[in-house]
């Protein structure tokens, strides 16, 4: 699938955020790039072909290739990579239509985060991902990295350092990994898909207790609430650890840069944050999250969180029991929970 | 040592930032406090007794004793517990000092962060203290706790929600400290005195990497490098774990809150960070270091990284090989090197 006489080729799907700001070290990689937008995305596609992303505020580099929602099977013609960047509501919607466009198996990597739906249950999209390949391809090892962070979109489109943790399933896609590597991308490959995508996926969940804080003391107590989100940034790793385990992963990747760091900037900057601000200032959960999607802005911590609960309880049924920051968010997200009495409630237990 | 019918006692030693907000959750608790002032201390004293702390910029409670620096027997008088919160500088002089006129051991309570030079050696705080204790009283087991984050004294003062770990070293001390908790204040013990001092000593080195970053990117790229923090964020974390299980401690520690809790803490707010960021502007460290000292902000992280080097040398002639970040810093803060050429060649390491 990989030809070594000419340039390699990708297709990123999905032009939001994170499958834009990836073309980046592709293109400085010189891989060729088709970035296929969904049907969400067509006005981003036809800014970024008249020179200018507007979510990431500046020119994709000129040799990659935009195109709308109804090429995709131009977007998939010839490629030798994938990268899954839409968000994980569409994960298996948007999966299972590149793969009826796709003649053979790709190395395949996954920005997309989260758990998904599928076939009646809630599982990993790695999971669901692998599934749908086994049918239409045969079960096989594919070759197939989950991406992690900590990686923001916006710093990587800018070029600023950033460092990714890539869980792979096997040795398979481990010679293509230092293709991606710039000097300002770096890499760590690590077999442990589990342990990547459940701290990607959990860490946009805890992500919203700091901003919670933000929403509830910032106007008010600037300057002094520190210690306090210290403690909820601590009591999420501890958490994410003890979910990761559980499921069969590394803990010791949560304890790496795709688990401390990624909750590290993504409490300190982001969407997630955000969503839990807005909660904090007094608006209503689904509400905030309705009206930041409303601009563009998807609070995916909101949905993990939601889809995350059952799923804990399939892993462990009384897991949760060990989770009281989990339980926390849980209660003030979907159960009427008054964020200040609930985090002073969480404050007692520790 | 410890008196049914009467109200406890403490002496805190030291009025600073950190002597200062301990005095609030202990006097919620009913504890009588001394709080005596080093002689570097005697303005904050003056001032603390006319009503208003002039570091925490409030009034300390009013049951609160302060006493000048020539009164330290007073201070010491018929107390049941005695927290230490000097510089590390000047800790082990003063705990001499303490010593000299304390008659029977008391429960010690150390919040005093970092490494000391102790007998022509660089060795622990906890362990030239105990050590001093011995001699004086004879070898047995003192009822000692290392106190670590992660706790901002201002966050403290202001009675907003922080935890704190204790490392004990014997049960003799859990008693008591149930007896310190407020609903604000809350306390994990736990007997790894290792891992939580050197959690909280090298924390304040690891924070000053980030703040570098905020000295060299935030005036252009503001908003722009929450990835490279993180990444570095996670390094100090990894590299933290790393110097604790070389030194005996549990690295567990350091995933818990005196770890990542403090850190995180420590590198969004306080002196090092701060420092860092002078840094980063491109100030000369040892004057960026001696300018803050002379305004009373001493950036702890910059002698800590002084005594760090040697001190890794006698616990593992090649650990600090296995530590980029720290030979990072150091390279930086005493060697010359110029922060981003530092910090990009450490990205290319990763």
């Amino acid at each position: 699938m990989l030809s070594k006489t000419k340039a390699l080729k990708a297709a990123v799907i999905g032009a939001g955020y994170m499958g834009s700001a990836i073309t980046f070290p592709l293109s400085a990689n010189n891989i060729e790039v088709n970035l296929w937008g969904t049907w969400l995305d067509d006005e981003i596609i036809e800014a970024s072909l008249a020179g200018y992303h507007p979510k990431l505020k500046k020119a994709l580099s000129p040799s990659i290739v935009p195109l709308y929602s109804k090429d995709l099977d131009k977007a998939l013609s010839g490629i030798d990579m994938l990268f899954m960047a839409v968000t994980s509501e569409g994960f298996v919607k948007v999966f299972g239509m590149v793969l009826d466009n796709l003649a053979a198996p790709v190395y395949f990597f996954k920005l997309t985060k989260g758990l998904v739906s599928y076939k009646g249950s809630i599982v990993r999209a790695t999971q669901a991902a692998l599934d749908m390949l086994s049918q239409k391809f045969g079960p096989q090892d594919f070759a197939w990295a989950t991406v992690g962070g900590p990686v923001r979109a916006l710093d990587l489109a800018y070029e600023m350092p950033s460092v990714s943790m890539y869980g792979i399933t096997n040795e398979k896609i481990k010679d293509m990994i230092p293709k991606l590597k710039t000097d300002y991308y770096r890499i760590v490959a690590k077999e442990d898909v589990i342990g990547v995508e459940l701290s990607s996926t959990f860490k946009n969940i805890y992500a919203m207790a700091p901003g919670i804080c933000d929403g509830l003391f910032r106007e008010k107590y600037d300057g002094l609430y520190f210690n306090f989100t210290a403690l909820l940034f601590a009591q999420a790793a501890k958490e994410i650890s003890k979910i990761v385990e559980r499921a069969g992963g590394d803990r010791d990747t949560v304890f790496d840069f795709a688990g401390v760091g990624d909750l590290y900037v993504t409490s300190a900057a982001g969407r997630n944050r955000k969503l839990g601000e807005l909660v904090g200032r007094g608006i209503d959960p689904q509400k905030a999250f309705k009206d930041m999607s409303d601009d563009g802005e998807y609070g995916e911590g909101y949905m993990a969180l939601e889809l995350a609960a059952p799923w804990l309880e399939t892993l462990d049924k009384k897991i949760i029991d060990e989770l009281p920051l989990f339980k926390t968010l849980f209660k003030i997200f979907f159960n009427g929970g008054k964020p200040i009495d609930e985090l002073k409630k969480l404050v007692l237990k520790i």
